[in-house]
């Protein structure tokens, strides 16, 4: 039987459960490869543990740069994290002309047009459908299953930590600190949570998720990124009582005038399924031309759910290992010289709906200042939300849903509405989207 | 450049879209391949039809005969439905050693074991994407994308027309005749709608998804089928006050004992994602072992969505028409030998938990009497319902909700239930499913 050769690098949550999938289901996994997946060398620094996980059947090393030199490995599975001794292992591993498979975005968000470059050269596979949306096989949907559409938008809860931060903030009415600190003791979020309360983590899958779908170059450093950290309570129930939801989208979408590439706190219509995705889940909506809106929905981490994307890349690479470059789907899901360079649009040049909350005193005449000056600039008002002010108050909140703009003239008409006399403090901007055409 | 010439058979609604999709988005398709894929002649009754729809620059001819010979031709596209001709036609292609793709679902579950060990034997393709919900790259995910897991169970909303009616019986409180017109004027069923609306369909793509899944033999022939002309407006208004809505499911299962396969009217808890699936959509949810539950949700039907997954098809025999039969994924997602004859559990052995209507005499101990029946089964109950007896009436309606038991146990409880001098006419008998682990 033909028999592939696996090392791991990094034995923990991901490279654990790796490990036990491709361990549990080697009956199954070779019922449809026709192929034995072996582990043959793993590396991780807690030596001892690795031997008591993998049952002192597998060589065991603290030295990661053995596994990528040993010639009987033939697919490295780098699942370590970071970008810099992974960024080095993973092109030492290809100049090796062995096969990688990787759940980093982080990586392929920074290093991924490096790295896809130097695989090409030496004909190796470097596959990655973990490192977007867990165990959601969406990169093989975008690249394979929805290839035939010129896709236009892809929009994604492609973060558990906010997301779940989010349910539970609008699910109990609390604020983002105090949940914060729950999902910390649940384990939802990490000590230092920055990477995903400041949406960092979504822009990296973003990133990945742009460059497939429309065949370009990564370009996270263009990413507009907007975490969840200001968002308060109120705006949530403003939200809901109009018949929307919250949730922290990465968007891109090809425009005329280029790609949007964006992570935010967004309003969704409530009756959209994305929209009813909570907890710590995951689910990315993907219009294409031809196929209308698509959704995949799933696990967005953990250790078994993003091991089942690792698994089925590898056996992918058993398939296709000694296949032509011809015959394996290119990197991006385009051919390597049909890579176009689309510019990314700053973040003042997007189209978006806008969710605006305004206090202002409760004079007469204030809301036709306001609506005067959103008139002038041609945005058009959805809808209006006047709160009556509260006893002894003599400020109230005034909500408004816009029809879609430029962001740069939304922003405009904002300083004018912060420069009334009757508004008081800074007007709440947060974007809004349909995600229905 | 590479080129694959494809010959369509049927320019109908999905052939129609395929010739649509292939010719708007060539530069893109051929961005991702590298390949040409050109239509080189289409075989079609309507040969003036035919010729208008692709601007005379290609080979029309009304015999379909023709393109499964035409050596020109490497790949056919048998869009024409049914399963004499269109089987006569897929097996004469393949003798001629070309791939095949094909939208048509019927003819898979009837006819798909014959064709794939003659596919095998000529080793050509054939590929069904298109042959379960539409654009949904639900093949795929099962075959390639879950690949890692052991699938424990698929459910899914896979026809369109009925999902469309229950929509609307929910939304509208009209009765399944009044619907069932309505969507005949908006061409969403059929003049004759049988093989929608008693689950024939939907039964024809769940047999193909069982068999992918668990890696078995097609066995429609075994399938449960039950559709929804009997399902009556109370029992969704009753689920409804329970939290639960009811849809047309189509559920395969692994067990112990055997493989389920039913299609059957379904109630689903309303926080389900799936349960809110609405109008003509299609959503099929997958549950791994590693990977959890995960659901994709698309258009299930019409031109392009169907279209969509057709070329995506076209695409990749366009990158392995010349792999070898092990580059290639398997016809079922299993190796030719791997694939086992599990036997399929005739609906008297499934397990389910149920919804029960009865209509009872307003008397005391009615309801002591059916719990004592339930508890001697032990069939435990979950949730009840009592109504009121409308004015002037001294029959109430009873709903009960139970836990899961075998079928023919709770079947032998109805009929007890039914024997009570109490009961008026006959209960009704719904089931229902969690769908959450």
């Amino acid at each position: 039987m033909k028999q592939l050769n696996v090392g791991i690098l990094g034995l923990g949550t991901v490279g654990g459960g790796t490990y036990a999938v491709l361990t549990r289901n080697a009956a199954e996994i070779t019922r449809r490869t026709g192929c034995a997946i072996n582990v043959v060398q793993v590396a991780d620094r807690n030596i001892e543990q690795a031997k008591l996980m993998t049952g002192g059947k597998v060589d065991i090393t603290n030295d990661a740069f053995a596994v990528v030199n040993n010639p009987n490995v033939d697919v490295v599975a780098e699942l370590i994290g970071g970008y810099t001794l992974s960024k080095e292992l993973v092109l030492k591993a290809i100049e090796n002309g062995k096969h990688v498979v990787t759940a980093n975005k982080a990586l392929l968000a920074l290093h991924g047009n490096e790295i896809f470059t130097a695989a090409q050269a030496k004909g190796v596979i470097v596959a990655y459908e973990a490192a977007v949306a867990g165990g959601i096989p969406i990169i093989k949907a975008l690249r394979e299953g929805l290839g035939a559409n010129r896709i236009e938008w892809v929009a994604g809860i492609i973060n558990g930590t906010t997301n779940f931060i989010l349910t539970e903030m609008r699910e109990k009415g609390l604020a983002f600190a105090d949940v914060l600190g729950e999902a910390q003791r649940l384990g939802y979020a990490e000590a230092d949570p920055t990477f995903d309360v400041e949406g960092i983590d979504a822009a990296h899958k973003l990133t990945i998720m742009s460059a497939i779908a429309f065949g370009m170059p990564m370009k996270f450093e263009q990413a507009y990124t907007e975490g969840i950290t200001q968002l308060q309570q109120i705006d949530i129930k403003y939200a809901e009582e109009l018949g929307y939801r919250v949730k922290l989208l990465g968007i891109t979408k090809r425009t005329e005038a280029g790609v949007e590439l964006r992570v935010h706190p967004t309003l969704i219509p409530e009756k959209r399924l994305v929209a009813n995705v909570n907890g710590a889940m995951n689910a990315v909506v993907v219009k294409g031309d031809a196929v209308g809106p698509t959704l995949y929905y799933g696990a967005g981490a953990g250790a078994e759910p993003t091991a089942s994307a690792v698994v089925a890349d590898l056996m992918d690479v058993a398939r296709l290992s000694d296949a032509s470059v011809a015959q394996r789907v290119p990197y991006l899901g385009f051919q390597a010289g049909q890579v176009n360079d689309l510019p990314v649009l700053p973040i003042s040049e997007i189209n978006s709906a806008y969710y605006l909350r305004l206090r202002a005193n409760d004079k007469p005449g204030v809301l036709a200042d306001v609506t005067k000056i959103l008139a002038d600039r041609n945005i058009s008002i959805d809808a209006l939300l006047q709160k009556e002010p509260d006893d002894n108050e003599t400020e109230a909140d005034i909500v408004i849903l816009t029809h879609i703009t430029l962001e740069k003239n939304m922003n405009a008409g904002i300083a004018e509405i912060e420069a009334l006399p009757a508004i008081v403090g800074n007007v709440i901007k947060i974007r809004m989207e349909e995600l229905a055409k």
